[in-house]
Parts: C-alpha cells; structure tokens; sequence
C-alpha cells in the first residue's frame, strides 16, 4: 500500500488548465496519490477523464455530495485525505464548507469565496473542525518569493518605507471594447464573479504578495477602479493607495486593460537600507539595491539563500523552474502540514490569506465607491 | 562673425554639474557660442571660471543686473540672445522675469518658479515681450520619448486607458534618517525649496512626461504624500491618483526613499490598440507591446522612427546616446525657434509646461493637506 | 486497468536530481505510471525509495537483469513498455543495448555512450528491433526551441550565414584549481568520464542545439580545447570552430571555467533575411532580429507559435514554465511515439542525435590533439 | 586669449557623422578650441562648413600641406597645437605622418594606417618627434571599461583564464547579397579597405579590447574568416582563437553579416576568483560574477568605481551617458597629455594600440590564408 497521500479533485476535467496544474503540481514530489474525485458535472465525462488520464474510476463520483458520502464512509486508512477544489469560483464556499465539515482537508483555488462573509464562515468551520486549509496563492511558492520574504523578516531592508506592488493583464481588451461582449461575458457579472473583477481576480494576489513578503497588515486602502464604461458593472482597473503602519505606505496597481501585458505580477519593498524587488514572469531573479553599493541578483538554488526558498528549489542554479514548480512548493508544504511534519508558515498560503484577502477586495470596492475615501481594513486574522 | 546664437549663463560655475550639462548640450549643434553671463556670486570667482573654460572675460558680470545693462546696451548684433538660468531654485522665477522684461530669449532650469503664482506672472510677461522660454525638462529631449509622442499622437496605442509613470530615487535616505539632518538640509526647508520636495523636484517630471507624450491634460488629481517624520516639513514620497478624461485613469508615483533606486523614472501608456514602455535608464529602448503579438523593440536612428525623433539622434544604430544628448536636443530646438526656423512642438518644453508643473505641485499639496480628495487642476495653459 | 505507458528507470534514487527531473516530466500529461526499475545498487535501497516515493515495491528489481527477465517473462499488457536508464554514464551504453534486445523502448539520459563505436552499435541495435530511443538533450523540449527550430525551417531567417552556440558554466573553478582535486575527481577521469569533459558533458548539447534549430549538418570541426593544467587530463574549456556548408561558418563556444556563469547554453542563428537568439537561462524569450525592424520578442503560448511550440505549452502567455516542463515535453513526444501516434520529429532527440553527438565529441577532441586541423565529421546518420 | 587646445580638423566637413563626434567630444570638459583645419578636399567648401559651424575661416586651409605651412609659420603660442584626422581610412597614415613630422599632436582616427608597415613608421617618427598621439578606439572611454580595467589590474578576477569578446553587426547584408554592390562598393575593395574588412573595420575593436582589459597581450592567433561569396575580395565574418599566455584561451568573434545586430560589442574576462562582462550597447552596466554569489551590477558615478572610471562620469548615477561621452573622455586626457599634466595610461589609447592592432589584422588574415594555422603575434610594442 502506498504512503502517498490519497487526494481527490473537484472540477479540473477536460481541458481545464487549473486541473493540469494542480495535478502536475500534487505529483512532483511524490506526496500525493489521485484516487477519485467528480472532474466534470456530468458522471460519465468524469469516468472518461479519469481513464484519459489513467486513474481507476471507481472512486469517479456524481458530484461532492456522493464523494463525501462514499469516502467518509471508507476506512480511514483507505479514504480521502484531502480534496482540491478547482471548480468556478461561485463554487469555492459551498465546497470548501462541505468538504470541511465532513472532515476532509481542502486545497481550495482562489478566490476562496464570494463575499467577506462566507470566508468568516470557513474560518469559523476550520477552527472548529481542525482540518488543514492551502488556499493556493500560487506566486508565494516561488523559491525567490520565499527568498525575499525570509530576507525581510531577517532584517536585510531594515524598516520598511515604501511598497510598490503591480499585477497588470491586457486580455480583458478582447471583451471590453465591445459592448455585447462585456454586458454577457460572466467575468463581468457581479452574480457570477462577486463585487470585483480586476481586484478579486488579480489585485488580491498583489495584496497578499505585499503581506506575505512584508510581514506587515495593511490598516487602511482608498480605491479609485475604472470600469471603462458605464454600462461595465466592474472594475477592470484598480489603483489602490496603502497605509501600511504610521511609516509606510504603498500603492497596489491592478489591471486587465493594461494591453499587452501577459501576467506582470511585480512587488518592491523599500526599507531604511535596502530594496528587494521580484517579478513573477522572471521568477528566478530577486534583486537587492542598496545606496551606494552595486545591485545584487539573487538566483535560486545557491546556498546563501534561505532553507525554505532551497527547499522549492529542485536542480543547481541555472536551471529554471517555473509556475508548475512554485505550485509543486505549495502542495509539497500542504503535504508536510498533512502528515503532521515541521513546515515553515511560509510553505502554503492558507485561511487568514483568504479571509484577509476578501475583506480587503470588499473594502477596497467600499472606498471607491464612496468616493475614494480611506477604509479601515479592521483586518480579521 | 560667427552666426553662432550668442549665449549667457546665470550660475553654472565652478564645479556645478548642471553647468557642465548645458554648456555640452549648447555646444552640441554648433549652434551656440558663450560668450558671458555671471556664473558665480562672487565676480571674481566668475572670472576665474571664465578663463577656467577658456571663454573671454570681458562680458563676465558681477550679476544678472549688471549683465542686463551692459548687453541691452549692445548693438543688437552683439548682444546676447539667450540666456540660460541656472542658478538654486529660488532665484529661477526673478532672473527669468527680469531677462524676459529686458527682451532676452530664456533657458530655464527646472522648477520654474516656487509658486504658481509667480508661474503665471512669467507666463504674462512672456506673452508680452514675445519671447522664446525652454524649459529643461530634459528627458524630454530622448529621441525615443519624442517616438513615443508621435506614435501616440498618430494612432498607434488607439484610444488612451490608462497611464502609469514612475519616478524613483533612492538619496534622500541620507538625509532623513537623521533628525539634524532632515532638519537643517535646505531641500527640506520650504523657504528654500518651496511646498513640495518630492513632487517639486521629481513628481513633476513624471507629470510633464505624461502630457508630453499622451497629449492629454490631466483633470483632477488626488495625491498621498509621506513625510515620513512628523518633524519633516517636506514630501519625500507621492503617490498621485490621476484623471485624463472621463475614461482615462491614471497614477504617478514619485518617490526620493525608493532606495537604491538611481534615477528611475519610466511610464507606460496603455491604448485599446497597443501600448507603450519607456525607461529612462536605458533611454534607448521603446517598447510597444499589442496583444497577441510579439512585443517590439523600437530602437533610435532607425528609418522607423518619426522625423522628430530622428532629428534628435545623431550616430547610427547601437551607438548609444544619453542624457547629455537628450539636452543638446532640447538647445537645439531652442535654436531653431531664436533663429525663426520651422521647429516641432516637442523638440522643447517651454512655459506652458512650467505652468501646468507649478499647477500640479500646488494642486496635489493640497489634495493630500485636505485628506487626500479630488482636486480639480483647473490647468492654465 | 490504466492505459498509462508503463515505466520503468534505472537509477534515479535517493536524492537523485535527475530522478526527480525524470519523474516530474513523466507525471506532466499524465502518460506515464512508474511500474518498477532498479534504483539502486543494493536491492533494498531500491525497496526503500519505491516506498519513499510511493509506488508498489514488487517490481523493485536487484538489477538491469533482474527487470529484464522479470518483466519480459510478463503479460504484454502488463510488462514495462519504456525503461529511463538514469545510471552514471559508464553504464548507458551497456544497460541500453540490454534494454533494446529485449524489446524495450529506452529513454536515455546523455551522454549515450562513452565512444562513437558504442554509439553506432546501439543505432544498430535500435534499427533491428524498431523500438522508440529517445536520448534527453532536455533544452530541446522548450517552446520556444521549438519555435526557432519551425521558423527557421520556415524561412523566416532565409538562407542561414552564420551560427554562433554558447554553453558556459564555472562550476569546475572548485575542482580545477586544486591539484588533489582534479587528479581524483571522477568527472576529470577519462576512465569514468570518457574522451572529454567540457565537449562530452555541454559542448554536445550546444552541438545537438545547432543542428536541431538550423536542420543543417556540421560538415567538419577545428578544436581548441583547454585543460588549464599539464596534469589535467580532460578539456574543461573548449572553442569548436564549424563549417555548415560552404556558405555558412559557425562556432561553439563551451566551458566549464567561465567563472559565476550557471548553466549559460545560448544560440544565435543568422540567416540573410533575419536572425534568432534564444538563451536558456530565460527559456521563454525569443528574439527575432532583421535589419532595419524593432526586434521582436516571442514568448510562448500565443497562437503566433507553430503547433508544436504550442503543444509544449500548458499555461497562458505569462506563466514561465521551466526545465522540468521541457523535459516534460519530451517525455510527452516519447509518449506518443510508444502509442504509435503522429508526432512531430522535433518533439524528441534520439538516437541519430546520440551518434551525431558521439561522433562531433571524438572528432573534436581529434582535431584540437592533431594541432587544432580540420576534421570532418563524415557524420553517420 | 584663452586658454584651451589650439584644435585642427582635417576632414570631418558637411554631413559627416565622425566629425559631429569628434566636434562635441572636443568641447565636453572646455578644454579645446577649434581654430581651423581643412574639412572638405574642396576649400570653399571648408570656408561654408566653418562658417556653418560658427567658427572663423582665416585658418581654413585648402589640404593639409597648406596648413601645415601656415601653422607652423605663426607664432607657436597661436598656432596649432593638435589636429585630429578625420579622412577616409587610406589617408590616416600620410597625414598623421606629416602631422607628426611637423611637430604637431595628432589624434587619429581609427584603422591608425593600411599596413603594419606604416604603422611601424609612423610609430617610429612619434618616437623621434615626441608628440602626443591619440588613437581613437571610442569603446576605451566608457566608465565602466575603465572600471573593468582597473578591477582587473587590482586582482578582482584573479589570474585570468578565458577571454571572450564579440562585435557582431548586420549592416553589410545591404550590399554583401548584391553581386553588383559586393563588387562595387569601397569597402570591399582591398585598395580603398586595406586587407581586412571585417576584422579591420570591427575585429580590431575587440582585440583592442581584449588587449586593454586584461593587461594581457595575444601570443598567437588562428582565425577563419568567411567571405560568403567566392567574388568577395574580403572578410566579412571572422572568428580568431587567441592564446593569451600558456593558461589562458580566449576566442575573438567578430561579424558584419549578424542579421539585425546594430553594434554588439561586448567582452567577458574570466578569471579564477571571478569575472567581467561589458556590453557596448548598455554600456553603464559591468556585471561581475562570482561562483556561488549573486551578481553584482556596477554603475558608472558611484563611489565604489576607480578613480579613472570616475574621471570619465559627469553626472551622478542614473543619468546615462552615451558614446559621445566615452569620446569625450578621450578627448578629456589626451588633452592632458598635451598640457603636461598627470594621466591615466587608460585614458586613451595611442600609438602601441595602433601598431599592435595592424599586427593583428595582418596576422589573422594570413592564419587564414594559410588554412587556419597559428600564427605567432612577435607584436611589437
């Protein structure tokens, strides 16, 4: 019998590029085994995905109700451990609350849930039933990312002055500009996708980068979003103004209308005597500035970086990893965390991440909304 | 005789870099000759410094005063035509005006003036005395920023979006780290530097390169400054929410605490066509980014490039030029409009440029002393 | 039952990177299921990784000739259809053949032999029992390889003039320069090592690169190797100059003494209408130079790419994928090849680029010992 | 009367792009002052051109002859003190010739002559005469060659065993692929070009170099050049293996056929402890590279530069400077050299670069005409 963690999916069929991802990602350290799961709304494309992709199909279930009724139903020694959750996003609560309360650890894809609300009521669910919860922040399981988090929290920028974070997309231009197209696509349905477009789908991820690398909270934000056009009811462009503590500020810029920007996640962190910056389409470059002295590269790989960055890191410098291996990171770190080992907080984003972020998306639309004026975040943790 | 435009210089001696920039920039095209000005306070510090460039001493005055009255006696064919000023900030906006009273054509170091106020006093007395007014907001002077401009102006980025300029500096934390110091240094006295540090000397730039190359005027700002130190009377650190028109958002962002950054100032210009990227730190590079294509690097010297651009470019492809470059092109242009000559509209910043700039710093001071609101900048032209 | 291919690998255990590197590509595309193989030299260690890894340890196997009795006395829909041998490169010579005469298909690490002689002995082999060899020059598998290789041979760069490969490493600097060290290092060994270093271990794959994107042959080499020191038996630093054809020069560039670089493998090709640079380091970029035209950068995923860059892709442009992924494309092409579907012949190296490899590597280290002459390749097929 | 050089032209007139370069070159530190020369071989001509460019025209001369009559008929505190040679390449070497037998200071442009023989002539006479003898390889200006340089000098790389150094252009695709224009055009004309295209119009930037950086000097060269057509007379791409010393290796390569390549040239020294690279294209931007730590970036202005490389900066960090500027620096201490002052070996290269350069290009074209053999440099100093 294998000691792989027996791992079941929701969603994630067919052709779904998430469902490459997180599988290709559960296999690179040979920690988790795909026994089942319900991979397409229909039973029987479930079946059949399971045998394109060479699994058995007896643990294929109809839908979330039917495999956790199957599967808590099996020895423990044989069922589930944990379920990723890779269905549209309106799906993401009711899931998660489910699979949490039968039990089960969950792998849950952003964005967590639809409102503030529901994210409260997931945190409450896991304290109460202890079960562990990855919320996959993909960008946070690059080894530089770790790198450059480590580096602040040991003192190498000093206090911190000022941060710059950016997360710019144009692919939103091929539906904007047209107005059958944005008035019917679900990405700009409030009912479908919650109250924000470009935050709730890519700014937050900048928040969270600027929290997790930073170790600060964010106290207050004031929005100004652009829809674009009047009749567009969310916000494709964000500019976010932060109040870090009394000392620092910062800026969150975020946007789909940025044309010809790919996925240009970048984060700058100033302090008192260095700067550390990252970029996430040249992930494998972390650069340390500093008054007076030339600017340092850091690569991964190389022993002056941190455990928990090499830890994410497979082959010698000069080998490039990528977005599936910073993916591979978090599901390496759930796992520890599974199998009750020692991990580093900063293996796999988790609960706080997805409630902090949907407070911050709700507040941050508020402050827009009321005319660009500052919104307490009153964080919960 | 030569025909060379016959030049005079306020300030600039000794071992003043701003000095050493213009008097290369002024030499660059032939095109003008110095022949005195007052480059010093002490006159006979100015003397030596003459000698010291190897110019002739006998137009060498003790100060703008005597310098009026010896060359308005002139005959016209001798006397100066244009005078540079480039003297500290506070004494710009009195030698301007007296020069323009006088009949002289003016170069002016930036800021222009202290206040708006004083900005609109010029602006009247150059309209009165007809003459020609450059302003050395010199990045302006890259062949590739006039590239920018004119693809821009001919349709190439489509209907603008949204805007994104950055200007980050690092040296400031030198001085506001220490109480003394922050406390004594002139550029964080506003006696001496006027109301703002970090919009006045950079932000401004920024904002002048945003009109520069959009065409747009911006409509309303909303600005959050940082002092950082509650005893520092000054912004160090801006970030500036930016209207260009009623689709048009944008945000500038301005920083001296960025530390270890040099001198980055960039922008980007996002159309619902294509866009634009610019850095000043490789001046050289245009990049224009459409989607779903490959992204392009214009380069200057090349056929493609416009004729503006071209005219600012004086080798062959891959012989780089920079910033001393950037200003000999901004003389030249100033050349070509003392010399009655045809000129591009970009080929140099003049007082409409210094106005909007002492707009904006005053508008955005008082967005960010009112509670960061809305400000309209009701912009004079 | 699973109808993944069935797997097999010699080698790879422990904290083999390799092993790690083969595991993760085989697991991309959900293709392959690692059944059994020998991964160690003492039987139980082997035992101990298939449990640590989690797969069934029955088909755990003492050695090469274990697995091949074993599994060939199976069912045909059971046994092992594919064996990775991932052993130290003394033994890919002689585990390859072993495989081949029994009926097995063979992934192989590189080098693929010792000698040009083995080489042509295994092409033998391969071409009697018509199984699928497929040899991992890893660089190969990248998108945008890929995509050089198709524009070229689409003419995009036209008649191809000149060729210029890199591969540059320093990591030798920690061996070289100590005399003990580089009279014991297996890797300086010809015994162990075989007729090169520098040229056997990088300049192959620099070599494999060059014909793989141009579709032309090397005709003949002049080497000038370096071995730093008289007692130094094994080249760590060599230059290759290359005829193409008797219109197009070349040269390869390969060292291991190049201090700090990490794994620098580079390739520019130049063809009279338009030329193409890639780098290794930063995989997904794509350069795409004609005279008098913005350079182009090509990145992976945009429908601009040809099929089979495409089909090395997972994610949207934006997301880098990496070395695992290349490799993981590779894995894929064997894949199909093994289930008897259309492929690409750029989807995977194989045997005619071993014996190519083989062959260059002896006739190089020829030419640089007869006085640096020309040798020509005579290059088998 | 002023105190600046006393500054001849020969050549350089009208349009011509060199003459620019050289003009504002002149006039970046103050120290020179043109006072006449003959720019164009038809003196009225010359008068225009001097009244173009401002300057009087009493001392424009019909040729060199003329002025050399004149000059040095007027009283030495008034006359001429250096001419700098801007004709075309064939007559560099009469008229440094005259020049210097006359007595005058020269700086000239570069190839220095056609032949090694007139190299070693006009090397003799500089002796004899004791001028001052400029040779303007514009690349040695840069800050941070000079940086690379004197890092080299003080042991930052340690004892140096690979040099590699590129100058790839693709500009001579325009007239290489037309049999016509191959045939037609001057500079692939042995008679108007000399031996060497390629190697002398570009190669011998980079042997420079090479040859500058390291402090090294080239022993032996084998070189193969390509030609592309059997009917062209020249090189047009050549690649040269260099033997430094009994270590060190090192590999010239050198194009004018890279496709779409504008002026790359570029050089990497590495050393045992760590190394440099320099790209001409970038140049405010020195990498240094050590195993096992990240990459530092130096930038010209910072205090950490030598005093040299901070001779040549003007502005503080940030603000790039071009080629103009590296020429000027030239230009900077071959004035110093004329007022008697302390300098810098670096400061500009001379005579020995000319002579060993001419060396270099006889001796690669005779490796190559002789099947690529070694050929020893014997070069003299």
């Amino acid at each position: 019998m294998s000691n792989k963690i027996r791992w079941g999916v929701l969603g994630g069929g067919d052709d779904s590029l998430i469902g490459v991802l997180h599988r290709v990602a559960a296999s690179m350290f040979d920690a988790y085994q795909l026994v089942g799961g319900a991979f397409n709304v229909e039973k029987d494309k479930s079946i059949a995905f399971a045998k394109a992709i060479g699994i058995p199909t007896h643990r294929v279930y109809a839908d979330i109700e039917d495999l956790i009724a199957h599967e808590t139903a099996m020895d423990p020694e044989e069922r589930m451990q944990v379920v990723s959750v890779l269905t549209p996003n309106f799906l993401h609560f009711s899931m998660a609350k489910k699979l949490m309360m039968a039990g089960l650890h969950v792998i849950c894809e952003k964005p967590m849930t639809m409102t503030l609300e529901e994210a409260l009521e997931l945190q409450q669910i896991q304290k109460e039933k202890g079960v562990i919860f990855g919320l996959t922040h993909t960008y946070t399981g690059y080894p530089m990312v770790r790198q450059m988090r480590e580096m602040i929290a040991g003192g190498t920028v000093g206090k911190i002055q000022k941060v710059d974070a950016q997360y710019y997309q144009g692919w939103i231009n091929q539906l904007i500009h047209d107005k059958t197209q944005r008035n019917t696509t679900w990405r700009l349905d409030p009912e479908k996708s919650g109250i924000s477009c470009c935050l709730g789908d890519i700014g937050v991820h900048a928040y969270q980068m600027i929290e997790f690398v930073t170790g600060l909270e964010v106290q207050k934000v004031l929005a100004d979003l652009n829809h674009l056009y009047p009749d567009n009811a969310m916000d494709i462009d964000a500019t976010v103004l932060l109040r870090l503590d009394d000392y620092c500020k910062g800026v969150l810029r975020s946007s789909q209308i940025a044309t010809g920007e790919e996925n240009n996640l970048s984060i700058a962190v100033y302090g008192d005597k260095a700067s550390l910056k990252w970029e996430q389409e040249n992930p494998n470059y972390l650069y340390l500035l500093e008054e007076g002295s030339p600017m340092r590269v850091l690569k991964p790989g190389h022993a002056y970086n941190s455990a928990v960055s090499l830890d994410g890191t497979k082959l010698p410098p000069g080998h490039p990893e990528g977005i599936f291996d910073a993916m591979g990171n978090i599901y390496k770190g759930v796992a520890k965390a599974i199998r009750g080992q020692d991990y580093h907080k900063a293996e796999f984003p988790g609960m706080t991440d997805g409630v902090r972020g949907m407070n911050f998306i709700e507040k941050a639309v508020h402050s827009h909304d009321q005319g660009n004026i500052w919104i307490a975040l009153n964080a919960p943790n």
